[in-house]
C-alpha cells in the first residue's frame, strides 16, 4: 500500500455499540494533511457495509457533526457507516481569505481552476475520487452500497456530486442546502473566486443549473427550517422545486416550520434522513 | 416577581419539535450570574410536564450535555423537561485554582465553608433549592415528578442530592459517578480545599458514606464503562455496590464493555436513562 493510501488514527471510541473514529492522511488531491471521522456500527467480522457520506456547512470541520449530529443511534440501528469529511483543505501552507465564507471552511465542493486556490482546492475530486477510495481500503464496506447528504454548503456538495454522477450513489438528500449557488451571494463570492467568472464554469457546481442541462436522479430528500436565518437570500428551495417539476425528478422538499439553520435542526432530522437512506442501501 | 427570581433568555431555538432555551440569571444563593439550559418538549398549553435535571462533570457548563448529550429525543418522546446547570458559580470575582478538579468548572455539588470557596461555591443549595424554584416559576413543570442524573463529578452530585432528600425524586441515576469522593484523590482535593479537614464533614458529599450513614433510597441506576480511563483511581463503583448491597438498596450496576468516560459513553446510554426515569415520573 502507497503512503498516499495510508491512514493515521487519531482516535477511536466505542458509542452506540460501534466505533467512531477520527482519521488523517496526507491526500494527494489537496497536497495537504486531511482529518475526516467514521462511524462503523457493530457488526459481523465478514460483512461489508453500505456507506453515507455526509457533507458539512461552512465553518465546520468533520467534528461538528461527530459530536452533535445525532447520527449514530440511527446508523448503528440500520447498520450504515457513516463518513464526515472536511469542507477544504487547511493549514499555514493553504491560500485563506477574510470571512466564514470562502477560503479554510469554505471549500464548495469545486475542483478550483483560478490562484492562488487551484493550488489546493480540489473538494471534488477529493470527495468523488480519492476519499471513496480511501474509505474502501481500510473500512468494512460495500463500494457498491453508497449514498450521500449534507448540510447547506455539503447539502449543495451532496446535490452536485450525486447530479454528476448518475447511477453512483442509491440516494441524495440535503438539509437547507444552497441549491442554486450561481443565483445568490455566497455562490458569487465562492464560485467566482474558485472558478473565475466564466459563469458558464459555474454550472457543474450548482444543482439548479446541471438539472437544467439535463443531469437526472430518481429522487432527491431535502428539508429546510422555515426559520432559517439564510433561507431566502442563501437557500431558496424553491428553486430546486420549480427545476425539480421541469425535469421530472422526485423531489421530497419539506418546509419544517419554526426550524433554523443549526445543529438543532440537524440533529431533528438525522434520525430520518438516515432511515431513508437505509431504505435504499439495505437492498 | 422579584429581581432574584427574573431570567435573561441567552437563546430559544426549536428541536425534537420543542425548545432548547438557553438563560441566566442573577443566583442569590452563589452570588454570580449564572447559566443554564433547559428542554421543553412540545406539549398542550396547560399541561404539567415532569422534570430531569442531569448534572455535568469536571470543566463542563451547561453547554456540554446540551450540544452532545442526545437526550432530545427521548425526553421529546417522554414528555420531559431536561434541565442541565453550570457546575460551579464562574467570573472574574469568583476564586479559582489550578487545575481543571478545583475551582471554576469543579463545584463538586458542595457548600463551601472555607475561605476563600465559602464565598460563591454553593452548588449544594443552588441545585437543591434556588434552581427548582426557579425552574418552577419559568416553565411548564410539574415539581411532584422530579428526577435527577448526572455525570462524573455530576453523578456524585446526583447521588449525594437524591440520597440527601429522600422522596423527593422519583429516580436517580448516573453514568461513571464519583461514588464515594472521600476515598479517591479528585475528593480529597476537592472535598479538604471546599470542606476544610475535618472529614465528618465530607460525609455529606459522599454517596457511599451517606448510605453508611443510613440515607436511604429504594433504587438507583448507574452505568460504568469497562474502558474508563478514570474508573479505578476515581470512580471505583465497586464501593457503591458493596454500599448498596448492605443497606437492601436496589442498584443496577453495569459495566459497560469498551466505554470511555467521554460523552461518545454519555449519549450512548442517555436514551436508556431517560426512559428508566420516564417510567417512574409518567406514573
Amino acid at each position: 500500500m502507497g503512503r498516499e493510501s495510508m491512514i493515521e488514527t487519531l482516535s477511536e471510541t466505542k458509542s452506540h455499540s460501534g466505533i467512531q473514529g477520527v482519521y488523517r492522511h496526507e491526500s494527494k488531491t489537496t497536497g495537504t494533511p486531511m482529518t475526516f471521522s467514521v462511524f462503523v456500527p457493530d457488526h459481523r467480522p465478514t460483512h461489508k457495509l453500505p456507506v453515507l457520506t455526509y457533507l458539512s456547512g461552512l465553518t465546520c470541520d468533520h467534528s461538528n457533526v461527530t459530536e452533535k449530529g445525532e447520527f449514530r443511534a440511527a446508523c448503528a440501528q440500520y447498520g450504515i457507516v457513516f463518513v464526515a469529511p472536511d469542507t477544504s483543505p487547511r493549514g499555514a501552507g493553504v491560500a485563506d481569505a477574510e470571512g466564514y465564507d470562502i477560503g479554510q471552511g469554505a471549500g464548495f465542493y469545486v475542483d478550483a481552476t483560478e490562484p492562488p486556490w487551484s493550488q489546493h482546492f480540489r473538494m471534488r475530486s477529493y470527495i468523488e475520487d480519492e476519499l471513496p477510495a480511501l474509505i474502501a481500503a481500510h473500512f468494512p464496506v460495500d463500494g457498491a452500497r453508497q449514498s450521500i447528504m449534507g448540510h447547506s454548503m455539503g447539502g449543495h456538495g451532496a446535490l452536485t456530486i450525486g447530479l454528476r454522477n448518475p447511477g453512483r450513489y442509491r440516494s441524495i438528500s440535503a438539509l437547507a442546502p444552497i441549491v442554486a449557488p450561481s443565483q445568490v451571494p455566497w455562490g458569487h463570492k465562492a464560485l467566482g473566486a474558485y472558478l473565475g467568472d466564466d459563469r458558464d464554469a459555474w454550472r457543474a457546481y450548482d444543482a439548479v443549473a446541471l438539472i437544467e442541462d439535463r443531469a437526472r436522479v430518481d429522487e432527491l430528500l431535502v428539508d429546510q427550517g422555515s426559520a432559517d436565518q439564510f433561507l431566502d437570500e442563501q437557500l431558496r428551495p424553491g428553486l430546486l422545486r420549480e427545476a425539480c417539476e421541469r425535469a421530472g425528478i422526485a423531489l421530497t422538499l419539506t418546509l419544517q416550520e419554526g426550524y433554523d439553520h443549526s445543529y438543532y435542526f440537524i440533529s431533528t432530522f438525522m434520525a430520518e434522513h438516515v432511515a431513508w437512506h437505509a431504505a435504499r442501501l439495505n437492498v
